[in-house]
C-alpha cells in the first residue's frame, strides 16, 4: 500500500510536471479565428512565445495563423504532453479516450455540463473519467492552467487577454475559474507576481491536494494561495499543505461557505457545536494554512509572504508624512493585538539628527517626518534608523499626496533600505494611487490601499513565523480494543466503562434496581449523591425527569419511585435500572466531545454550564491520520477557550487540575482514532475539572457504536 | 438660555453658509507662482470657475494670473465673505485680527503649528482665538473646505489637484486634512459623487457639529460622512445627528481610537467595562450614526446610501454570469445575516422564459444567466423580473469578465432597470476593473470590488431604514432630590437608600453592630443570610473577609465574630458595623451602573457572575441631555445582552421579571440624570432579577457623591 501510494504520489508529480511545463500542446478543437474562445489556446500561446510544439486539431482547416494544424487526434507527429480539449460535454470523452489512447500525459477539459448541473451531467462526468483511464484530467469545468514561471498559457478564457503576465513567486489554485481570473486581474494591476495558476473546478482527477503538493517542489513558488470551495481528500490535503509548510512555503487560503448553517441534528451537544466551517478552521490551523479572513485577504497575505521576510514579534514602526493616515493603521493594528511603542531614544535621537524644525513629532508612533514624502534622503535615514531599532520587528510606511509628485523617486528611495535588514516593510497608500501601490509591490514593498491590508499582511506574516507542526500520537495500543466491544448505542455506565478502558476516570457509582439497592448505594457513596434512569435508549434524561442531584440517602427511596412515575408519565417505559453516583463538587464542569464529517473526524471541547454554551465557547481539533492528539495539542486546546481563567484561578478561585484535562483530551482522542468507524458519537458531559492535583471525572456520557 | 443657543445657532448657520458659499474671498498671502502651495487657492477658484470675487492680499505682487493684488487687508475693496489665511503660525493671527475688524464672515487658517504640537502651539491656538473674536475660523491646521456642488474650492491642498471634482450628494467632514484628501481621490476614482468636504482639523471653532447641521440643511446633500478623531461636543453633535436623521439624511462615521486601552482604575467595575471607543459606539448608536467598521465603509456606505433607495427586508436576489464571485457575495451576505432565498416559482418561470438551454441555473441563488453578460436583453429581463419578485428586497449583480467587453452597454441595461422599481440595486465586479465600477456608480448602480463592500452597503441601507429615535424620558420629579443628599463615598446601606428614593427595590437587610443584634436580625430575615461589613471606605468587601453567605441564625454570631478579626487582620481596622441581608435565590444576578467621561455619562448593564464577566457582556446607552432612557430603550438594552436567554426561560429556568428589570434600569438612568454632577460613580452590583412578577433587588451598591 505504502509503496504504491508513494509510486501514485511520483506518478501523479512527474504528470503534473509534464501538464505545468509542457514541450507539446495538442489544441482539440482549435479555431482558425483568434477572436473565438476556441481560437484562443493557440493564439495564447503563440502571443506569450511557448517555446515547444503546438497540435492544432480541426478537419476543417488546415493551417491556423501559420502553425499546422491536423485534421485528427491520430494524426499528431508525436505524442503530446498536454491535450486541451475545446469541444463540449457531448463530444469531449472521445477526445479524452483518443488522447489517453495515444498515452498524451494529462488533458485539460473545459467544458462545462457535468456534475454541476446534475442527473444528465454527472453521467457524462462518469463518462468521462471512464474515457480517461490512466491519463491524468484538470477538470471538466476549468478555465485551465497558466504557468507564468514559463509563460505558457494553457486556456482558452478571456481573462488571460493581456500581454505580459505578472510574473512572480505565488502560485495560485482555486476551485473557481471566475476566481482565478478575477484574482490574476487583480494582481495584475497591483505589481503582485505569480508563478502558477490552476483552476481544478470539478477535480474528477488532479485537485487542490496535487497542486499543493507540486508547488511546494516548486523552485519558482514561495507561496501558495488556495481559493477553496470543498476540500475532496482531506488527508491529502493535509500531508501536502504540511510539505509545504516543512519546506517553509506559507499557504494561504479563503474557504467560502462560512455562513452555512452548519449545525445538524445529533444525539450529542457536539454535532450541533462543531459547524462545517469550523471544522475547516481547525484542519487549516492544523496543517499549517493560514486563514484568509476576506477576499482582499488572500491577494493581500500572499503579496507579504511573498518578499520572504520574517516578522519575530508584534511591535510595528509607523512612518508617516501625512496626518491621519498614520493612526488609521496605528489604530488597525493595534485592534489586531500589534503594538506600536514610541521609538527609544537612541532611534529617537537619531531621527532628530536628519531634520529640523517642529514640524517633526519624532517623540510619538506613528513617526511624523513631514517633509519625508518630498525628500528621499530623509526617507531614506529614517527609515533605516527605523529597521535598525531593537525596538521595531516591522515598519509600515504611510504614502501621503506629497508622496505621489514623485513616486519612482519615493519608491526607490525606499527599496534602497531594504537590503540593510531581513524585517518586514509595508506600505498604507492613502490616496487613490494604484500606480503607486503598484511600483512599491513589484519592487519587494508590499504596499495596500486598505489599512486593514497592512494589518492582515502582517498578521500573516507572524503567522508564518510561529506555525509549529503538531506531533501525530499514535492511537492506544491495540490491546485496549482487543477485548470484546460494545455494539449500538449504549447507556450511561457502559460509555463510561469505554472511556475508563481508555484511561478516562468516571464517578463513583453503581447500578440499581429498586429503592432498597438505592439506599445502600447512597450509604456507600458520600453524604450527597445522583440518582438517575438507566437506558441506552433515553439520551436526554433530563427532559423526561429521569435526574435527581443532591439526594441524602435518606432522600433516595422516595425520589427513586418518584422517578420511575414521571419518567413513565413522559415515556410510557416504567425505567428498570438507576443509576447512583457520588455527586461531585467543587470540579469545572467541560465538555469532551468527537464529531466526524466528509471533512473527517474532529475533537471538541467546551466550558459546561448554560452561559458558556450561549456564548459557543468551545475549540476543535482535527484527528490527525493515524494517531490521536498530543498532550501539547490537548494543552493548547484548553488554554483557548475564552473562558480559560475559569481553570486557572481566576478571581480566587482554585486552579483546576489542567494536566489531568489535558490527559483526558488525549485518552479520549486515542479512543476516537483507535475505534475509527466503529465509533459513530462519543460525548463526555459533564467532564468535572476538580482542582489541582486531583484529577477529573466522567459524569455522564454518551457513546453510539456501529451495528 | 434656549433662546440664546437658537440665536448663536443662526448665527453660525448664516456665517456657514456665507463660509461654505462665499460670494468674494480674500486670499492672505497669496503667491503668484502657482507651482507653490500658496499660489494654489487663486489657481483653484479660477480653474473651477468661481464667481464671485476673489482678493489675493500679497504686498510684493500687484497682480496674479491677471487678478488684481492687495498690499494688505485694509486696502481690500469690500469686506469678504471669507478669508483664506496662508501664513504660518507664527503670524496667521495678525491677519485673522484684521479680517475680524473688517467684518469678514469666516477665516480659514491653514497653518499647522498650534495645539497639536505641544505648549508654544496651544499658546499660538489661543492667541488666534482671541484674534478672531466674533468672526467664524475653520481650523487650524486644516486643508479647508471644497464646495463641489457649486465648485468653489477653499484649499492650498494638492489633493485638489483635478481638473472636474466628482459631484454629487454626499457631504463628507473629516477631523483629517490628509484623510479628506484620500477620500476625495478615492470617491473621485470610483464615480462617487460628494457635494461638500471639510476639514474641521483643530476645531478652535467650527467643527462637525457645525457642518453635520448645515449639511442636514443642505438641498445638494443626501449623506453624511463624518471621520472622526474625537467629538469634542457630544450635545451638539448628538443634536445635529439627529437632526440629519430626522431629515432621511443618513449619516456614516468612522471613528479611531478603536484600539485605544480605554479601561481605567475606578472604584465600580463599570468604569473597566466600559471602554472610551465603546462610548463612542452608544453614542452613535443613538444619535442615528451609522458607524462604519472598515475605511473602506466610509465610502462603500455612503454610495450605497447615496442612491436613496430603501431596503426593507434581508432578502437579496444575486444575479451573476460568472461562477465563483456569485457564491463570494451570497458567503459574505450570509455572514451579516442576510438570505439569498431561491427564485420563487412565478420568477423562476419569467426567467426561464428569457434563454434557452442548461447552461442557466435558475432554481437557485446566485441566479446563474450565463450568457446575460453579453446580452444586454437578456440582463435587463431578468434584473426585472428580480425586482418585481416578492421574495427579494434587492438585487446585487455579479459583473465578471464576460462584462467587461462593453461596459457601456452593460451599465446601460443595468441603469434602464433602476426606474421599475425602488429597490437597491448593487454590482459587485469580480475581475480588476475600475473603470466598469466607477461607470456603475456614477450610473446609480453602487459598484464594489469586494463582497464585504456589498455586504457592509446593503446594511448601511436596512439600518438606514430601520432606526427609530429614542424619545427622551425626562428626569424623576425634582421632589426626589428634594431633601438633604448625601456626600462623597456613601455605605452600601446608604447607597441603597438613595437608589429606594428613586424607586429601586432592595433585599431587605438591617444594620448591626454586635453578635446579638446580628441574631436578632437573622432571625427577622429568613432561613438564610448574608453577613457583610459596613463600611463607606472599603468598597471590595469580599477581598478583606468582609462577607459571608448561606448563614443560618444559629451560625451568625460565630461568623460576625471571625469576619471581625479577618478583616482586622486585612485592614488593620475593627469593623464596627455589619449588615445582615436576606439571602436570595433563584433569581439571575446582574450589574447596572452609570460611566461618565469627556463624551457624556452612559448607562451600563451587564450579565453577572464570572463566565459572563470574561465574555464582557455588557451593552451602554448614553444618556440623553436632559432625562433619563426611556422603558423601550431599556428593554432594547436587556435582550441586545448575548445571555439575554438566561432571563428568557432559556433551557426550562424559570422566565425572569423583565419588566422591572427594565423599570430599574429607567429609574436608575433618571437618578443619574436628576443628580448630575452630584453623583461622581454609582453601580448595583449585583441586582437580582426574580422570576416574573416577584421584581428586583439590589444587592450591593456602590455610590460615591460630589463633595
Amino acid at each position: 500500500m505504502e509503496a504504491d501510494n508513494a509510486d501514485n504520489a511520483d506518478n501523479a508529480l512527474s504528470a503534473i510536471a509534464r501538464l505545468v511545463k509542457p514541450r507539446s500542446v495538442a489544441i482539440i478543437g482549435a479555431s482558425a479565428d483568434a477572436a473565438k474562445t476556441a481560437g484562443r489556446p493557440v493564439a495564447y500561446l503563440k502571443k506569450h512565445g511557448f517555446a515547444g510544439a503546438i497540435y492544432p486539431v480541426n478537419p476543417k482547416v488546415s493551417e491556423i495563423d501559420g502553425i499546422r494544424c491536423y485534421a485528427d487526434i491520430d494524426a499528431l507527429p508525436e505524442v503530446p504532453d498536454v491535450g486541451i480539449v475545446l469541444l463540449g460535454a457531448q463530444r469531449a470523452h472521445l477526445a479524452v479516450r483518443e488522447l489517453a489512447a495515444l498515452g498524451t500525459g494529462a488533458a485539460i477539459v473545459l467544458a462545462s455540463g457535468y456534475s454541476e448541473t446534475g442527473a444528465e451531467g454527472a453521467r457524462r462526468q462518469a463518462e468521462l473519467i471512464e474515457a480517461a483511464g490512466a491519463m491524468r484530467l484538470l477538470g471538466p469545468n476549468t478555465i485551465g492552467l497558466v504557468n507564468l514561471t514559463d509563460n505558457i498559457p494553457l486556456s482558452a478564457s478571456g481573462a488571460l487577454e493581456m500581454d505580459h503576465f505578472p510574473v512572480g513567486n505565488i502560485g495560485v489554485v482555486s476551485q473557481s475559474g471566475g476566481i482565478l481570473g478575477a484574482l490574476l486581474s487583480r494582481a495584475a494591476a497591483r505589481g503582485i507576481g505569480l508563478s502558477k495558476l490552476v483552476s481544478t473546478s470539478n477535480e474528477v482527477d488532479l485537485d487542490l491536494a496535487d497542486f499543493i503538493d507540486y508547488l511546494a517542489d516548486d523552485e519558482a513558488t514561495r507561496v501558495i494561495a488556495l481559493y477553496v470551495e470543498s476540500v475532496r481528500h482531506p488527508d491529502r490535503f493535509r500531508a501536502a499543505a504540511l510539505k509545504a509548510a516543512r519546506a517553509g512555503k506559507p499557504v494561504v487560503a479563503f474557504k467560502i461557505g462560512r455562513s452555512e448553517a452548519g449545525a445538524r441534528a445529533a444525539v450529542s451537544h457536539t454535532g450541533a457545536l462543531a459547524g462545517a466551517d469550523r471544522m475547516y478552521d481547525a484542519l487549516f490551523r492544523q496543517a499549517g494554512v493560514i486563514r484568509a479572513q476576506t477576499f482582499a485577504d488572500l491577494l493581500d497575505m500572499p503579496a507579504a509572504l511573498a518578499t520572504g521576510r520574517a516578522l519575530r514579534g508584534n511591535r510595528v514602526a509607523i512612518l508617516t508624512s501625512t496626518g491621519g493616515a498614520g493612526t488609521l493603521v496605528s489604530d488597525s493594528l493595534g485592534l489586531s493585538g500589534f503594538e506600536t511603542p514610541a521609538p527609544d531614544e537612541a532611534t529617537a535621537q537619531r531621527l532628530r539628527a536628519l531634520q529640523q524644525g517642529d514640524h517633526a513629532a519624532l517623540d510619538r508612533n506613528p513617526i511624523d517626518v513631514t517633509l519625508a514624502g518630498l525628500q528621499p534622503d530623509l526617507l531614506r535615514g529614517a527609515i533605516r534608523a527605523l529597521l535598525d531599532s531593537p525596538s521595531y520587528d516591522a515598519v509600515a510606511i504611510i504614502v501621503g499626496s506629497s508622496g505621489l509628485a514623485m513616486p519612482d523617486l519615493m519608491a526607490g528611495a525606499i527599496q534602497e533600505c531594504l537590503p540593510t535588514s531581513d524585517k518586514p516593510v509595508v506600505a498604507f497608500v492613502s490616496p487613490h494611487a494604484p500606480q503607486v501601490a503598484s511600483l512599491l509591490t513589484a519592487r519587494g514593498v508590499p504596499a495596500f490601499s486598505a489599512p486593514e491590508g497592512c494589518t492582515a499582511a502582517l498578521s500573516a506574516m507572524l503567522r508564518a513565523g510561529q506555525w509549529r507542526e503538531a506531533p501525530d500520537v499514535p492511537a492506544p495500543a491495540a490491546a485496549r480494543i482487543a477485548g470484546e466491544l460494545p455494539h449500538g448505542a449504549l447507556d450511561e455506565a457502559e460509555a463510561k466503562q469505554l472511556f475508563a478502558r481508555f484511561g478516562i476516570p468516571s464517578v463513583r457509582e453503581r447500578i440499581v434496581g429498586n429503592a432498597q439497592e438505592a439506599s445502600d448505594a447512597a450509604d456507600a457513596l458520600g453524604a450527597r449523591v445522583v440518582l438517575k434512569i438507566l437506558s441506552a435508549e433515553i439520551t436526554h434524561k433530563s427532559d423526561v425527569g429521569g435526574v435527581a442531584v443532591n439526594l441524602t440517602p435518606q432522600d433516595i427511596a422516595a425520589r427513586l419511585s418518584a422517578m420511575a412515575d414521571e419518567v413513565r408519565a413522559h415515556t410510557g417505559v416504567v425505567p428498570q435500572r438507576f443509576l447512583v453516583q457520588e455527586m461531585v463538587t467543587g470540579g469545572v464542569e467541560m465538555i469532551l466531545g468527537m464529531h466526524r464529517d466528509a471533512l473527517g473526524t474532529a475533537i471538541l471541547l467546551g466550558m459546561g454550564g448554560v452561559t458558556a454554551e450561549l456564548f459557543k465557547d468551545t475549540t476543535m481539533r482535527m484527528l490527525p491520520p493515524a494517531g490521536g492528539l498530543s498532550h501539547t495539542e490537548a494543552l493548547g486546546m484548553i488554554q483557548e477557550l475564552k473562558t480559560w481563567p475559569l481553570l486557572d484561578g481566576f478571581r480566587g478561585r482554585p486552579k483546576a487540575d489542567v494536566a489531568a484535562l489535558a490527559n483526558a483530551i488525549v485518552a479520549f482522542s486515542g479512543m476516537t482514532a483507535a475505534l475509527g468507524e466503529q465509533l459513530v458519537e462519543a460525548e463526555i458531559n459533564p467532564v468535572f475539572v476538580l482542582p489541582a492535583a486531583q484529577g477529573v471525572r466522567a459524569a455522564d456520557g454518551v457513546v453510539v457504536m456501529a451495528g
